[in-house]
């Protein structure tokens, strides 16, 4: 394995100056990024593909130091399932790699040019944002996704992982840096915060001048915190308090279908369904399916008044009474809050009071009705007759993800490579003057 | 004129509570304009240029009671200028509402919409932000260039002028109001702080669950104040440090008048040219000519040692040997920094290290050289043969300017309509489930 790392040393610094040190190191690196051919950002990714497969062996046995402590340390068992590095983990690494190398490169397209009354040609060319900086949680594949969008998107990136994956995560980055370095990219490109010192994270958000922007993946408490604090922008996902809501006009296999999909496929991601509005003329027909689908699986139903009158004769059905905050809740659980409204606006209204401008879908055969819900709906993803459950980037063709984004500045909702990068003005004249 | 503001009023309440009430009532508002019909904002539009013309006299005479004050309160003549709603500014504002009525409505556009393997369509809707703020001085006709951009892009906004120009900012806000509700929006989608007191500003600016993004406009200690202490983005650009580059392959008539133009068209703009590199194999050549234009306009001009040596002998010039600091000062006067480099890298280089990332343009007949150029000075506009002057909302075509932004996150360089939204993802199925 190569060792040979050119980046600052956290052993040999105060927190405050090597943080300053990754800084600027990640903005030198960042200019060379920006420049770098397609051809050696795919030679790069490639590379690091076949680092991490041949090098396998030694990043099991550093994962596993992790995997110990984290053991000690009475971590609980999906927290240590998250941090392990198996075969399976290290081959999906090495294989999106080169998935990401087959992408096309986003830099340097233009668009958009358009001759002026003056003469000039205006448009805009596609550039990296430069420096991103990614605070994590103990899933070290993190840092070879993080690295491979980086190294796509011609940006630099400084990486802070769990201090619980601390080994894995240093493997991982040589590995990184041989492959930077053998394709004659800078290693500094991507940079791993070697300390686990918290101060690291404090001075990593509050640095413009060498970090353009942080994207966090983790708990609620982190991202919240994070973004508090930071003083550059944050590209983030707070809540998923998604909707479901069934129309006045329906096809009753399809909503019990789709609406069954969106909460009961997978409970614990962000784009599962949380809330399941029902229009009042559809109630009667609708929900006693409903309810049998969701009491078969154990999914508890937190219902208003006339939800509750119609559920509580289902056999088996959990049905308990919504209370304010229900309307507001994500689960990530086989809980599901269920109102009856009796309009549109009734609906739309209510998700944009309650919901978190995730994801909300309309089940409707009415297209006026879909379009209004589509329109008016403030949410990153509106959906017309689809699972809430495809607001994902990979299931969108972005093609790789590098957060999701409830905030309305810059990018909304999945964010792929396109959101790592920024779009110049270009002007091409033949010598015109202003008058 | 009408009168009747339903806003929220400042002189019933502390400043705290009436900022908590504005921010309400803009969010209240924003639902409203987000879904308002092309037709509706356009009347509206139409509406506030024939309020406009008919109080005319009324607008002059709130705006007599400004300057006078301004004028009493000893400000410089140029303020005081620029406070005046003369004849012909108020016929401009007029002419203005009806141009941003005449172009394209941004909001509602679906681009990209493309089949995905499992069967749903997904694509992008634009959409407003939400609310944005506005902080500006002197010039009251911001105000009706900020709600005009509002009104058309489907946002709501709060306004804070100047306090020198708040009479007349309030008699233009009422027309904007009366203009909103004759036409059936809500009047609260621009609202104007009505009181002077400083601490409105600081809560505006940190606010997030009430206004998504600040606009400054001013001067460079208000945007670096408002900058440092807002907790929502800030559109903003704060130097204009522009550069034109006279590469080793050049047409020198060319040169010579676009290098003229960028700088001595006009010196206060801050896409005014402010440092000349030129490749030392055209110096000796492109030097005398342009100097001598210079010299002829009175233009100071701050040199390394080997510009100075080829300009010292041009009649009538004023050399003055240029300090470290020359490289990244921005005059707005007839002053220009001029250095000889050896190559394209060294003039790319100097750009990233001293501009601002405004506007920097080449002036060369090598393409890869000026393509080289383009792609990797890191500036808002980067231009081949043409005068820096042209970086500008209205000369790119944008049909209306809000702001400049140097920043590279959301928008960069002029920022238009398009700024003043985002892109949500609309996903059309047909019942499709993730499996």
């Amino acid at each position: 394995m190569n060792t040979a790392i050119a980046s600052p040393d956290a052993a040999n610094l105060p927190v405050d100056q090597y943080m300053t040190a990754v800084g600027q190191a990640a903005r030198v690196a960042a200019t060379a990024m920006a420049a770098a051919s397609t051809a050696a950002k795919n030679n790069a990714l490639l590379a690091l593909a076949a680092q991490i497969r041949q090098h396998a062996g030694e990043l099991k046995a550093r994962n596993e130091s992790d995997v110990m402590a984290a053991e000690r340390n009475g971590l609980s068992a999906p927290m240590v399932d998250r941090l392990r590095l198996t075969d399976k983990v290290i081959a999906t690494m090495a294989e999106s790699c080169e998935q990401v190398a087959a992408l096309p490169d986003p830099v340097g397209e233009m668009t958009n040019l358009r001759r002026r009354p003056t003469g000039i040609t205006v448009g805009q060319m596609r550039v990296p944002i430069g420096v991103f900086g990614m605070i994590y949680e103990s899933r070290p594949n993190v840092t070879i996704e993080a690295a491979s969008l980086a190294i796509k998107s011609g940006n630099a990136c400084v990486l802070r992982g769990g201090s619980e994956a601390i080994h894995s995560n240093l493997a991982l980055w040589k590995l990184v840096q041989a492959a930077l370095t053998q394709v004659g990219l800078p290693a500094d490109a991507v940079q791993l915060v070697q300390t686990t010192d918290r101060a690291a994270v404090g001075q990593l958000i509050t640095m413009p001048q060498y970090v353009d922007v942080i994207i966090p993946r983790g708990g609620k408490g982190l991202i919240e915190r994070i973004s508090a604090e930071a003083k550059v922008p944050v590209i983030k996902h707070l809540d998923g308090n998604c909707h479901t809501y069934v129309d006045s006009e329906v096809d009753l296999d399809l909503a019990v279908k789709v609406t069954d999909n969106a909460k009961t496929q997978k409970y614990s991601p962000c784009n599962a369904t949380e809330s399941l509005l029902v229009h009042a003329k559809q109630a009667a027909a609708f929900l006693p399916r409903m309810g049998a689908v969701f009491a078969a699986k154990g999914v508890e139903m937190r219902c208003d008044a006339r939800a509750k009158a119609i559920l509580a004769d289902v056999k088996d059905a959990q049905v308990v009474d919504a209370t304010e905050q229900d309307w507001s809740e994500e689960y990530l659980a086989p809980v599901i809050a269920v109102k009856v409204v009796d309009s549109l606006d009734e609906a739309i209204t209510h998700i944009n009071r309650y919901g978190s401008h995730h994801t909300d879908s309309i089940l409707t055969t009415n297209h006026p009705n879909g379009m209004r819900f589509i329109r008016e709906v403030d949410s990153a993803s509106v959906m017309i007759n689809a699972s809430t459950r495809f607001a994902d980037g990979f299931e969108y063709g972005l093609g790789a993800e590098i957060g999701i984004s409830t905030d309305k500045f810059h990018a909304r909702g999945p964010v792929g490579l396109e959101g790592l990068t920024s779009m110049k003005f270009v002007v091409l004249g033949q010598g015109e003057i202003r008058t």
